[in-house]
C-alpha cells in the first residue's frame, strides 16, 4: 500500500508541468523515504532528476518500494484540474494497477477523483557521479527564464561563462548576437533577487538553448535556481522545491565540432 | 414597430455567446411580453431555450407579434464592440427586413449603430412537455463549468448521480476515469457557493460532455445553475438571467447502448 | 560614431511594434538633430513617418550623417527583451557594419546587448507636400482603435464623415453596416478622453480599414490620436510621442471606383 497527501497540490502539478516538455513516460520510485523519479529525456540527450521526501507530504505511508509507471501526460491532465488551495493524495494498492490522485479543496465542499492506469516502463537506473563543481551560480530563477527565452531569438545555443564578478550569457545566429551580464550582488535589495558566486576558477561552456528553455519551466517551483558547472562535465541546473526536496536537470555541454 | 433597450447590454452579449456554439441561426419571437428564442442545435441532439421578459428592459415596444430571423455568428460579431457599461436597444420596423442594433456607452459621448439583414429561417416550434423531475441540483455555474471541463480530461461522457447527501460526476475514458462529489451545504460561507439538492428519488443518468461543455457557456450569464433531472427524460441545465428571464438547456441522456 | 540614449527604452519597442505590420526593411536616418524614418509600406499604399528629436534622448551623439538600414523583424525580437523600466542605448560606429542595443535594467543589475547586421536598403526620400487640412479630429487613439477593431467586423472600407458637431465613422459589408458617432466634447471629464474637431468645411472620405488597423497600433505610444483630413488629399494620422516627436501615417482616399 502506498498513500501520500501533500497539502499544496500544486508542488506536484508544477514538477509535472516541469518534466513533462522532456519525457512522456517516468517511473515514481517510492520508498519510505519518500518519491523519486529519474529518466533520460525522449531523445537521451538531458537527465531529469525529482526528489520528493516523506517529510515534506502530510501523511506519508509506503508500506514496501514500488515503482509506480506513469503517462506523464495522463498525469498533467489530471492535475492541471488541481487548484492553488487544493490539496492532492496519491493512492496505490500493492496488488493493483492504477494509482488514483484525490483533489480536495482547502474546505473540502469538493472531492475529485481520478484513477489511471499504471504502466510498465523499462529503465536504467543511472548512477550520477559525485562532481565538485568549479562555479556555482545562484540567481533569480525568473530571471533565468527570461534569458533563456531571450537568447533563443537570436541563436540556438548559448554559451554561459562564469568569473569572478558576474556570469555572462551569449548566444550568436545568423542576424547577429545577443549577450546579457549579471553582476553579483549578494546583497540585493529583495531577497531572491540577487546572484551570488562561488567559485574555483572561471568556466565558459556552451548548452543547448532548447534545453535550458525546458528546464526553465521549472521556475514556478523555486524563486532561485543554482547552475553548477565544470568544464567538459555535464552542466546540473537546480530548483529546490520549498523544504520537500529538488528537481535537477543534466546537460552535457556542446563540443565545439558540435556547433 | 419592434423596440427594446437594455440598460445592461451585456446581457444580450452573454446570452448570444451561450447558444452561438449550438446554434448558427436562431429566430427571435418577440410579442409584448417579451422576446423569447427557441432551437435545436445544428446536430438536433438538444434544445435551447431563452427568455427575456419584457419587464426587464429599460423601453419596450412591440406592436404585434414580429419574428426576426438573425444569423447567429453575425450578431455575436457586433455585440463583441459592447462594453461592460453599455446599453443596447434593438430595433426593427415592421416594413423592413433588417434589425438594428445601437450600442451606447454609459456617458453617452459615442453611439454606434449595427444594421444587419433579417434572415428566413424556417422552424418548428417544439412543444416542451411539463415534466416533475425527481432531482433539482442547483450548485455554482462555475463549479459545473470546471468539472465538465475536467471531465472532458477523461472522457465523452459524464454520469451525473445525484443521492441525498450529495452530487456525483463520473467520466471514464482510455486512461482512466474521474469522479468528483460535491456535498450538499446549503449553509455555505458566502451566498451562490452552496450545492442544494431537492429530490423525491435518487438518479443516476449519462450525457454527453460535449454538449454539457457548450451549456456551460453560460456561467457568465448567473453564478448559479440548476440541473433537473428525471431518468430517461431529457435534464434541465437552467440559468436564471437577472430578474429578466432564463436560458434553459435540454438534453436527453444517453442510452446504454450508445456507449 | 552614433550612440544615442533614452531612458524610457519602450518608446522606441512601441515605435518599432507601430510599424513592423507595414514595413520589413527600414532606414534609420541620424543625424545631430534627432533620428527619423521614411518609408512607403511594402504594398506601396500608405506612408510612415518617424521622428524622435535629439533632445528626448539622455544622451545622443552623432558626429555624421549615417543611415542605418534594419531588419524590422530583428529588432522587433531584441526589443520584446525590453521590460517596462529599462533604457535602451543604440550604438553604431562609422566604420562597423553592425548596430548595437543596449538594454539596461534601471536597477543596473542586468545588462543585455544585442549586435545585429546592418543592411543595404535602397530607398527613395519622398517629399511630403505641405497641406492645409479641412478638418482635424483629435480623440482618444484607443478609441480610433476600437472603432477600426469593430468596424472590421462589417466591411473592409471605413467612411470617415466630419461635420460640426461630430465624426461619423461607417463601415458597409455583406452582412450588414455599422456606424459609430463621436461627439464634439472638448471638456470631457477626463483629460484625453475629448474629442475636437477643428474645420473650415465638411470632408466626408473612405480609406482602406486595413491600414487604419495597422496604424491604430501605434496607439500604446500616445493617448491622443489627430486624423488630418481633405478630399482627395491622404488623410494623415498622427499620434505626439511624448515631447520627443510623432509617428505619422500618410494613406490615400478610396476613389469611388476602387470600391
Amino acid at each position: 500500500m502506498f498513500e501520500a497527501k501533500i497539502i499544496k497540490g500544486e508542488i506536484l502539478k508544477k514538477a509535472i508541468e516541469a518534466i513533462k516538455d522532456l519525457i512522456q513516460e517516468a517511473t515514481l520510485d517510492c520508498s519510505e523515504n519518500g518519491i523519486s523519479l529519474q529518466a533520460m529525456d525522449t531523445s537521451h540527450v538531458s537527465l531529469v532528476s525529482l526528489l520528493l521526501r516523506s517529510e515534506g507530504f502530510e501523511t506519508y505511508r509506503c508500506d514496501r518500494n514500488i515503482n509506480l509507471g506513469l503517462n506523464v501526460v495522463s498525469v498533467s491532465k489530471i492535475l492541471k484540474c488541481l487548484g492553488s488551495n487544493d490539496s492532492l493524495t496519491m493512492k496505490a494498492a500493492d496488488s493493483n494497477d492504477t494509482i488514483s490522485f484525490l483533489i480536495e479543496s482547502s474546505n473540502e465542499s469538493e472531492l475529485s477523483e481520478f484513477e489511471i492506469k499504471l504502466m510498465d516502463i523499462e529503465g536504467d537506473h543511472l548512477g550520477i557521479p559525485d562532481t565538485e563543481y568549479k562555479c556555482i551560480v545562484k540567481m533569480p530563477s525568473a530571471k533565468l527564464q527570461k534569458i533563456c527565452k531571450e537568447m533563443s531569438q537570436m541563436g540556438e545555443a548559448i554559451t554561459i561563462t562564469v568569473a569572478k564578478d558576474g556570469v555572462t550569457f551569449v548566444s550568436t545566429g545568423d542576424i547577429g548576437n545577443g549577450k546579457t551580464t549579471l553582476h553579483q550582488n549578494s546583497s540585493a535589495d529583495k531577497e531572491n533577487e540577487g546572484v551570488t558566486i562561488e567559485m574555483t576558477e572561471p568556466v565558459s561552456m556552451t548548452y543547448s538553448l532548447r534545453y535550458f528553455n525546458m528546464f526553465a519551466k521549472a521556475a514556478p517551483l523555486s524563486p532561485i535556481v543554482s547552475l553548477s558547472l565544470t568544464e567538459n562535465v555535464p552542466a546540473v541546473v537546480e530548483f529546490l522545491i520549498d523544504d520537500i526536496g529538488y528537481i535537477r536537470y543534466y546537460l552535457a555541454p556542446k563540443i565545439e565540432d558540435d556547433e
